[in-house]
This record gives structure tokens, sequence and C-alpha cells, in this order.
């Protein structure tokens, strides 16, 4: 984490703020401070050791601004459009931010223009056909109780130039960004054309990914939800390999590159053997390879749950390096199906009769209602969003760091994925919770 | 209906009931008759016309006996010793049933020794090694918040005389066995052979299909529960599909010869637009295939619901007709992944992008615990089965017809599985609701 | 049941139906009949005896319509306006029913002027100032995952003079009444005025009752719903008596008149071991009172559960028996409270320290949304509703009866109300779960 | 929180470490360190101007004691005893808690005996006739789906002597001890007694409070189960405030000195208007009073849900200040039915008909089973209880802060409640979310 330096989590603003918040009188009446870009920071990195080395360097230890609602800004809100779109893959809480911050807007400040973008960037782009609307109270009120976007979402960039064009035409003043990696980088290149324009287009980010695979962030919105979910999906396998004479119950959930889905889903109903995430290598073959140990487990104990991340396990199967998916990721072996077969050759190879079971509960953990946590964590993003906006920043995400919601730069999260550390609290827990070895080999 | 005649319904009993009920006093002091076998008779085929026909004609309406306790009966409480086994595909409301006839026993009648067959029909052979256990309340007592089947299950048929042997080594006087159409005609075999030995065993079984394609029953138990967790996948199914440009859901469920799991969950959530089940026949192509009614849909609305039911469109797939799975049940071809491909395909060569999703929730539909409502049935069941067993009634399932509970010769609920009716109210229903087209040609 | 004869069951009709239904191309292309008023007829009772006995004195037995689309219509679809109203307590469905009301008008039938009318019949009455509103597809679709009735609701009758007024003035044809006992005799009033004034509008009530003690139909929608969510507070209680020294769990659930949630709620879950009804009276005194047998339980096991219906022990307090709530109903004096306070004075007396929980989930229970098997007995009651509007039907509610769905004069439904017999199959079986004694004293 | 000095952070031990972990080789093979009580310390406060002041005065800024797995025991597992006691009230996770240290200390460490005290301190003392019970993997292993705790619990303080009487008879090495502020302090006097005994019990405590209210930790295991039942409580108010004229949805929830349940339900939902908490004082009366701006909501928007805590508005009751429950707690006048009266009265005395109801889920939000991300939290916490007692430490409590688990001394903890700042964060978003003054007055 070292790498930082203050200057990296320097928030970008369009101008001077100016206008007096509406939200004086309420924090005046509550005798609360408006946040300060400078007073109110946190600490990046908070091992002692590591403040006092950099203090004894003579430098400052990094920090990071803090969100919230600032005593200025820069939109006079009577006046500001507002524009916000849904882009990537499916995930629960979409429609509670996108009703936070219709709600914030409205209630909090006064903003009345909200345009909803629909299907993602491509809702930008007249060609596609696809109809803007208008997002007022009244039509977000009850979209929490649903699943899904209700702004439809889309995969892959657009022309940043055709974007700004139409952010233009319909006189944004702030673009709202609900996506994940590659959404974050178009939004990148639209603060860019924004910006070679000498526009005065805020563009805020609210990071998107099921995977909690964000960096700098303690969670990502959904993934709670999304875990929570895939928990029915292990305890289903459980049921299934506990009914059935050497039964195995083999379930595949999503995590490309990250396990922590896998992980969280195993250590919460505390019923599974073996968990492979991509971020441990694992040999199937071998002494103590996975399939021995599940021979063991069976002989032992007559049943076993299995849980692999799409992601793990990729070295093992021959995939085409080149093929690639819709947002441009490699396209990868699906490991659920591979793992089965493998499985069943492996046991009638050795002459033992077994009962395996393959769920795969695939898109279902994704488009379930946010839960009441993450409905929580929903709005209090998009208010902050807000703030943030309002007071005439850009180019960033809201996010929250060791419990304080914060600010940061689009640069910072885009940075690399967030991953489960092999020696790191969360992995021994699964360890030690499954009695799985920390090496298959 | 009408070949059957009243000796059709005629159930067996193992000779005269001379033990008085301990029910007695329960039901003196509630001032309720107990059930008779010929008092209480339900109407099978309740048309008046037909009654009238048959009435006419000099014969006697064909009636059912109803379930519930009898006054006396043949096996002495006391001295009883029973036996539970569970077979085939797990199901909601094992766990509950299993509950219920142990609590039954032991509460309303006092039977103390109680075995539970490990592994279905498999736990009565000695060689595969499992453990047969004893089912007491404390340990019963709170089965019913786990889906599943805590005695284990398997398929397939095992010797009759083997498993006869254990049941007299056992000296178990009452067999219930939970299982479908395969394993009813197992405890068929049984009955044959404990007849055959001049043996006085009772065989008493609680049908289980998660199908709901049980002849001659109102409903079967889990079904309510199953398509209620299928309903989920399908809210899914539509999240994804109205979440992307030309979305399409496709969500494949349980149901090989009969549909009604996805009828049921398509009408419950009243969102999916196409429904295919195994009684209804479909064409992919031609004007009003089903593929040029999705493009209709797509053109118009922008997205679209499929649920598939996994035995609908066999003959659109070549299989292997000789195949069969552990059970003895032709292989199906997967339609769900065909499906997917040939909507692919379609839609690729017409030039128009689409997004499909599939979702296949396979086993977990099976392995929730019941809903409440099939909780009381599962119990309701279970306390008929106790009631007919100790009053020497064998060869029978229990069931409910046109809202009674009935006694029913296996012989009768295993002639033949029921179906959607393509001219009934379900199957209407679900056209009205759907809007699809009675035929897809 | 015997009272009944088959003019009692005879629907009125505003006139000869002459127009071609618009399910004709559908039901042609399935091959099925639409339902015919005297063809596909009910039979009421089903008891051979009862209808031999019919017979042989030279009658025919009582038998009841069915519902189902009719091949003629009394209303042109396109010029038919159609008007929605819910009334008395809320209860899990009516949006559910609204909203199949609405598809079934729109898109089986092709009607395209529905008006709801805001909370109940004062939405009728321009002084209280509630805006009438149209109802669509796209404003109803997706209403059926929030509890409640989104037209709202009231207590008590208003003028049928104004309310026929308000009709006449908005051209309504048919009006569509959910509602209760008192919400259908204030149907009954207005189609009296209807009549009274030559008006062909007719008026299709869909009977609401969450205490699903509603004469001569299976079950009213909703019931099933409300009974889940009441296990909910039931085990609940189960944990709590479990979790203290003497714990004792009291739980109150709805039930005026008739126990059916009480004793639905007990069975579901099993855990339950006293069940007070309105039905079944029970002393507190005597060596087999409530008291004593309470005393007995925590003796031997250490904890209790008791379940009472809101109705039930009346007769143990001491109630103003003028007072009447705003449906005109006796106020009852509260059971809950009450019975907590005499188990406390009772243990307190004994010198026994007890731990007694009480809950009451009151309006929780008829607030969710409905579960998927009530969404579909909601949306095919709807469809009845519709279908037998558009024939021209009057004074008449959809219902189920034996399984079959049915069309039932709203002057049978509103003679009495069901309860659950002490003698009957449901109570017995409480009986035996529970092992308490059939009479407290 | 500057009050604090390192040493009030430092943990006792109960002697030098000897015993070689048996999770050598597991970390070993993980490559992961053991945590160290000295290296890897969190920062207690994270404010860097706190942080730079206290450097600059010489000082070293107070640091916390990371939880996790010590290299070196104090106890030689083969040879430790163990014994869990769960006390105070009911919450969601205790069976989680009390099967994660059984799993922990059996798998992770082959601890083979661990008794289960039952209900709470009571079952220390013989003349209670409470059996202990052993607690092993098998009896634990489905306990997660189960409210309630199977141990039982209690409330109010036993005799120090006799309890160290019983862990000496029962030659206990370690209590896990779980529950709140009082019971803690009940653990301060066990450890005393240990100690005056010169005894080496080490006592180790989870801290239990469903109000969150727990200084010095970031959350307490069972709240968001508990807050995301009452958001049930709230959709229902909800539906009952939309469904009548005038509708007010009035629900009553735990919180008797700290409102955390009241304001993340309320936010959760995003649908209520009023929260009123017990850190927040509000008047009834004043023409920015609650019932004038009730007023005002129900003539602009006609309906309104009002959600209070428990311990709010006391000062408006009057209560009897002498009056203790059986935990020793001031006993408080119940402000639900209060507050429904003074409304309803207002609304009378204005000639305003209105429909209010009001709803107390009670005890339903305790009793529910912990939510999959609770279940994690209970399990990582249990695992480090047993970590740290292995290790020989006593007289802390395992702990959350700023996202690390950490070990706390009992004295930190129970200085004093948690509350709801109204200058936080959380209290602002409830003020933005529901638009409700700063202070009704």
């Amino acid at each position: 984490m070292s790498k930082f330096t203050r200057s990296d989590f320097e928030i970008e603003n369009l101008g001077p703020a100016e206008f007096t918040s509406p939200l004086q009188s309420l924090r005046h009446e509550a005798r609360a401070d408006f946040i300060s870009d400078d007073k109110h920071r946190v600490l990046f990195d908070h091992s002692l050791e590591k403040i006092q080395a950099t203090m004894e360097n003579g430098a400052e230890p990094v920090t990071i601004e803090r969100s919230g609602p600032r005593e200025k800004l820069f939109f006079k809100p009577s006046q500001t459009i507002c524009a916000v779109v849904t882009c990537g893959g499916l995930c629960p809480g979409l429609n509670d931010v996108i009703r936070g911050l219709v709600m914030t807007l409205n209630y909090s400040y006064g903003v009345r223009t909200i345009y909803g973008i629909p299907y993602g960037y491509e809702g930008f782009i007249d060609r596609y056909g696809h109809s803007i609307r208008n997002l007022t109270p009244d039509f977000v009120s009850n979209l929490h109780t649903d699943g899904g976007s209700v702004l439809g979402s889309s995969r892959g960039p657009q022309s940043k130039k055709e974007m700004v064009d139409k952010l233009v035409q319909l006189k944004v003043n702030v673009l709202f960004v609900i996506g994940g990696d590659g959404t974050l980088r178009g939004a990148q290149e639209i603060v860019a054309e924004v910006s070679s324009r000498n526009l005065k287009i805020s563009v805020i980010g609210i990071p998107k990914t099921i995977d909690n695979d964000l960096e700098y962030m303690d969670k990502s919105f959904g993934f709670e939800t999304a875990f929570a979910e895939a928990v029915r999906a292990v305890r289903c396998a459980h049921s299934e390999a506990k009914g059935y004479p050497n039964g195995v119950g083999l379930v595949k959930l999503m995590g490309r590159d990250s396990g922590f889905i896998a992980a969280f889903a195993a250590i919460a109903d505390n019923s599974v053997n073996y968990v492979l995430i991509p971020e441990v290598p694992f040999n199937l073959e071998g002494k103590n390879g996975l399939l021995k140990c599940l021979e063991n487990r069976l002989s032992g104990r007559g049943h076993a749950v299995v849980v692999v991340a799409e992601g793990a396990g990729q070295h093992l199967m021959q995939n085409d390096p080149s093929a690639k998916d819709a947002s441009g990721n490699a396209k990868f072996g699906d490991i659920g199906p591979f793992l089965k077969k493998q499985i069943e050759t492996h046991f009638k190879a050795i002459g033992k009769e077994i009962n395996i079971k393959y769920i795969d509960p695939s898109y279902v953990i994704r488009s379930v209602p946010a839960s009441p946590q993450d409905a929580i964590y929903c709005l209090r993003l998009a208010q902050n969003a807000v703030h943030a906006a309002m007071a005439g920043k850009t180019n960033m995400v809201v996010g929250r760091w060791h419990g304080h919601h914060v600010n940061l730069p689009i640069s910072v999260v885009t940075v690399r994925r967030r991953k489960v550390s092999p020696q790191g609290d969360l992995w021994l827990t699964v360890l030690e919770a499954t009695g799985q070895p920390a090496e298959f080999k």
C-alpha cells in the first residue's frame, strides 16, 4: 500500500463552490459540522509502524478525503440537471442506488431534473434507439423491492465523443455512473472529453462489483446480498450430499478473479469441506490433491461439499487464451462441469460409486433485491455521491475505508483488483472452518 | 376415470382389528366419531351426470375410503415395531413426514421402537454397510427446519427377499415407504413377498413426487414449496431479461413427464411469456413457431422470459432412446442448453443482437425446507399413514382427493402419471396469463 | 348444508349475452370448450348417502355453476368500462387480485378503461376528496411484490345512492368489489340500487377474509400467506420458551370468530402445546383447566407454547357488549394481555417462577406480499371474476368448492361464517399434534 | 476517546504459553504468521491529528491487541476442559457462537470436553436443578438454523463463589461467557474470585447486545439480523399507513438506551417519516412538535410512518423511577401505546379522523436465526475467543475495531454504552432520508 502519496488521493474539483447548501439549516439545527476536504481526513494505512516510519522520514501519512455534505456547492440545485447510468452485470442494490440518488437530489437538494440513461452507455447513443426517461421520486419510490436495474444495463464501451455530445444536448451538469472497472475507465474517458471541451460536468462513480474485488474499499454494495443468496445453494448442496451414499455436492459460484463470494458463502454455512478460489491454485492429482482428499473424506464421513469459484483452476483446463467476452475480459473455461467430470472419472477409476450433484446458481445470486444492510449501504453511497457532485467534485468514486465513507479518485480504485490473500485472516478462517489443507498437492 | 369399480379401491387388511385405540378417550372427549371404512367414503367422480348415469344403470358410484383413526387396531401399540424408509429424489417435506410419523407413533399411539432405514432400499441390505438408527421424538424434533432427508435416500430396486429378511430380523410390524412410482412398485413387491411368507407386516406408502404427477391425488407433498422456490429463478430471469437490450431470460425447471412446476411457477409470477411443457409439443420453426414468436415479442417489448420443463421438446433433440438413468427412466436430452443454442443461432442468423441468460436452479428447488402449508400437509399424511398402519391396512398409500384425506391402493396410484391437460383449467390459465399461442407452429 | 336448493345457487344475469368472446380463437386452437352455466356444474354436497337420499326423493342434487370464460359476452369489451374497489382490512393478495383483474381485462378481453376507486367505498363519495385513478397494465405490473392494497381501503358502509350516482357518472359497466362480509352486503345494496334504476351494471365480488371464515369456499385468498407469516411468531415463541427456565411463549393471532389461523399456524410448526380458538371454549381453573395443564407441562418439560386466537376466551373477560368497532362488529376484550396476566398471577400464587413472553404479530401477518401459491389463487379468482363480469353475471362472488372454481350468489356466502368444527378433521389434527385435552375443565 | 492509555488495553495472561499450537502446520503450509500480542496491534484512534498530537507529546498512540491464533498455548489442548454459558436476552447468532466455539475447540485444537452450562449463570448453581450437558460437534452441527440459545439463558447475577466452586468441581480450564453488560460484570467477578483462589481458569467474553450499543466495537453480533427483521415490521407499517385515509403506522422497536435498531430499520426501508430514539429528546407539542409535524404530513401526503425506540420519550411519561427489571435496569414506561394514545387524542381534538396502526414486533426480532453475514461474524468471534483462551488470556472479550478483530479488556467495553450521536453520520443520514426536523419543538 505504501506506493501512494497524498496527492494520489486528491479529488478533482470543477471550480470554486459558491452556493450555500440547502442542508445548512438542517445541520445547523443538529449542531453538526459540514465535512471539510482537509480537516476530516481518514488515514489510508493504519498500521502504527508504517505511520511512525513515515513520520520519522518527515513525511505526512497518507490520508483520504471523507465523504459527506459540503457547506458550499458548485452547482445551484434548482438549476442542476443530473443523469444516472448503470453499466455492466446486474448486482443487488442497483435500484437502491438509483432510488437513493433521486431521493437525495430531490428532497435534500431540490434538484428537479434527473435523467435515467437506458441500457448503460448505449443509452447515450441515438442509433440504439433507447428512450431516456425522467426519474422522479414517485417513479423510484418502490424500486427497492425489485432486483435488477430499472434503467437496464449493457456491456462494453461507447464513443466518448458521442456520449459527451448527448450530455451537452441534455444540458446535464452531473453524471452518476454505476458500474465496475471497465465502466469506470469509460467514466475516465468521459471526464477527459469533458475536460478537453472545457465543460463543467461532474462525473461521479458508484463502484459496482458483485465479486467484492475493489481495492481500497471495505466492501462493494450488493456483495453481502449476493453471498447470502449463494448460501442457499450451498445448503442445498449439503442436503444433496447427505441425501445419498457417497454424496458429493458441487457448487460453482461467481468470482472470476477473486474468491470472496465462495469464501464467504462457505464459512457462513460452515458445512463446506473444500473451497477452491482463483487466488489459491490447486492440484487434482497427488497424494494431497483434491481428488485424494475427497476420497479420504468420503471414506471417513460418507459425504462432501465442494465450492468452486468460476475463476478457480483455470490452469487445469485448456482454454483458448485469445477468447474474450463482451466486456473484453478473457473467456474462461467452465470449471464446474470440468470438475464434475474429473471427480466422476476418478471415482469410476477406483471403482467407488458416488452420487455427485452439481449446482450452478448463476445469475440468481445477482438478481435478488438488496438485503436491508446492503440497502443502507447503497443509500449512504448515493447520498455521498450527491454531496460530492453538488460540491463540484469529479473523476471520483464514493467508497468506504476502515468504516468511514470516503471520496476516492477513479484512478486509485481501478489500479488493480482486490483478491483474497492466501495468508490473510479470511482465508485462514476458511482453512480452519473447512479443515481443508492449505495446499492440494 | 370411469374404468374403476369400487373393488379397485378396496384396501387390503392384515386381519381383524381387535385392540382398542388409545385415541378412544381423546375422540370421546371431543365427541368425534372414528372414521369407518364403509360409512365415510368419498365420491371418486363428482360429476353429477356420471353419477346419475351410474345409478340409472343400477350401479353404485365408486367411492374411496377415508383416511383417519380407526376405533380398533390390528397392532398392539406397545408391542409394535415400525420402520421408515425414504427413496428416490429429494423433495421438500421428507423430514416433515419422518417427523410426523415418529411424533404420531410415539405420542398418539405409544409406539416406542421406530427404525430409520438409511439410504433408501439399500439400507435393508447388509452389504452396503449402512447403519440403521433409532428414531426418537428428540431426534426428529427439529428436522423440519432442514431440507433433504435425514435418513438419506437412494435410487433403484433391491431384492425383495433380502429386504423382507431384514424386516423379519428386525421384527418390524409396519414399514412406511416414502417414495415415487418406482419406490411404490418396490413396496408392492415387498407386500407380495410378505404375503407369500404369510407374515403380518403392514406396508404403507406416502407417495412422493416433486412433479405433482400423481393421479388421483389433489397434490403431492413438497410440490408447493418446490414451485415457490422455482419462482425465485423466474423472477431472476425477468430481472435479467429487463436488464439488457433484447434480454431473454430462459429458465429450465423440473418436470420430466408433467409440466406442473413450470406452469405454476410461470403464473405465480405472471411475468413469463412462454411456457413449454412435455404435454404440449411445440415447434421452433414456422411462422407461429417459438423462434418467430420470440422475435416478435423482442421487437415489440424488448425482452422476454421463457420457462421450459426438462421433459419438454424432447422430439426436437436426437436422443439415444436406449439410455436409462439410475431409476430406469429414459435418459433425456438437456433441453435447456439446446434451446439456448437454438435461440442464439436464430437471432444470429437474422442479425439481431440479443442478451440471453440461462438459469437452471436444478436441485435447489427440491432441497429447501417445506413451507408451512406443505408442513401441515406432510403432518396430516403422516398421521393418516400411522392410523392406517395401526389398523392393519397394507399395500396402500395415503392421499387426498377432492379435499378429503383418503386411503388408496398402491395399484391405483401407479397406473399412470398425472399430466397437465392441454384443454384443462390450469393450462388455459397459463395461456391467458402469458398470452402465448396454444400451438407454436 | 341440506337447506339449500338448486335455485339458491342460481346466478343473476344482466341480460342475454350476444357478443363473441375474444377468447374464441385461443380456446378453439387449444380445442377447449367454453364453460357452460348448465353443463359443467359442481356437486354442492358430495356425500354419497345424501346424494342417494336426494335422488330417492325424486329431487336433483344441488349443484353449483362453474367459473370460467363464457362463449358469449354481455358487454362489448372495447366499450366496457370497469372499476375496482378494495374494502375492509388489508389481506395478502389484494394487489395480486387488482393486478390480475387489470391484466385479464386488458390482455384477454381488450378492455381499456379501468378505474381504481381509492380507499374503499369512501372513494365513491366526492366529499372525502379522494382521487380516482386509471389502472393500466404498466401501473399494476409490479404490484405483487408489495403488501397492502395500492388502492387503499376503508371500513364501513356508504350511501348506496351516492355510490351508484358515481358509477353512473363514470359510465362504469362492471364493478369489482374486493372485501369481506360487510363489504359484500354493501355490494348487495349497490346491486339493489342498480336494479331499481334499471341499470345494466354488473357487480362481482372477490371475497376477502384473512380468517378463512367464508362458508362454501375451500379457502380464502391470503390465508395461506397469513398463517405462514404467523408461523414466524410461533417459532419465536418457541425459541423464547426454550430460552429461559419455565419459559412460556404466548402468541395472540388473528381470528375473531374462527380459529383457522391459530390452528394452522400451530400444526405447521408442531411446537405448540395449547391452541385456544373461539369455537372451543376453555376454562382457566379446574383440575384440567388451562392453568393446571400449563403447570403440569412446565413441571414435566420446562417450557410451553400457547397460541390464542383473538376471539377466544371472550367469556372469561368482562366486556362491554354494546361496544362496536368501525365495521360494526362487537368490540372484543384483548385476550392476549388478559391471559398473560392470568398466567402470571397463577404461578405467582403457587410460588413458581416462570418466564412468560407475549408476542402479538398483529398487522404484520396481513401486510406481507402474497406467497406464490396465494398469488396463483388470486390470479385465478381475478380471471374468473372478469369472465363472469363480461358474461353479464352480477350479484355474485367467485370462489372455489371441492377444488373447482365456482360462481356463488353473494347471498349464499354471507349467510354465516365458517368455523373450525370441534369434531372435524382439522381440530382433531390439532389435538393429536399438540397433545392438549379436548376440553380444559 | 483520549482518556485511554495503552495500559488500559493490556490483556491479562494466566501465565507463560509453552505448548505448541496444533495450527502450526496449517499456518506453516499457508505461509502465514501467527498473530503476536505486540507486533500486530491496531490503532485505537485513527484521526491523524490526534496521532500527531500524541506523538508530538512524546507519547505512543494507543493501540489494541489483535485477535487470532498464537504460536504458543498456555493450555495443552488434549487436556483442556471448557465450558460455555449464555446469559441475558436472546439475540440472533447465539447458537452460531456456541457452534463456532465447539467446532473450533474440537477440530482446530482437539479439545474433547466442552460443557454447556444451562440457563445462564443459574446453570452453575445446583439448587436450580438444571442439567449440564456435553457439547459435541454432532450436537451443534445444525444449531444455526434455529433461533434462540440451545443452552437457554437467564437474567441476573449469581454468587461468584458458588460459580467458581462449580468450575473447580468440573475441572474447567476455560469459561466462555456470552452476554451483555451485566453478564460481563459477572464475568469480572468470576475472574476476581478465580484470581483470589490462585486458579488458572481463563474467562473469555463474547459480548452480546442486540442494541449494538457496545463501545469500542464496530458492531455487535446479531444486530444486523435483528434490524433486518425489524424492517419487516416497518414495511408492514408502511402498507398499513398507505392502506387507509390518513393512515399512520407506528412501530416500536427495541433500543432502551441506544436507537441503532430504530435508525437502521428506518433508513433500510426508506419509507419512514419520523424516527424517535433515546439519544434525541423530542416534544409532542409546539409548532414544530411531533404532533404538529404529523398533522402537516397527513395534510400533505395522507399517510405517515413513525418508528420509536423503546427508550425514547421517557421524559414524557410519568414513570416510577425506583422500578427495576430482572436485570436491574430501570423499568421504562411503554412509549408505544403512550404515543398511540397521544396521537389519537391530538387528532380527535382537532377533529381529523385518522387510522393509526400500532405494531410491536417485540421478541420476534431477536429470536430469528442469524443472517449469513452475522453467521460469519459469530464464527470469527468464536474462533478468536478460542484462540485467546488457548493462549491463556483472560478477563477479556473478543471484538472488532475499525475492521480488525481485536482482544479488549472487559473493563474497557463495560465503561459505558455506545449511543447514536445526534451530530454523527448515522443520525444525519436518518435526518436526510426521512426529512424530519433535527428537533421537534
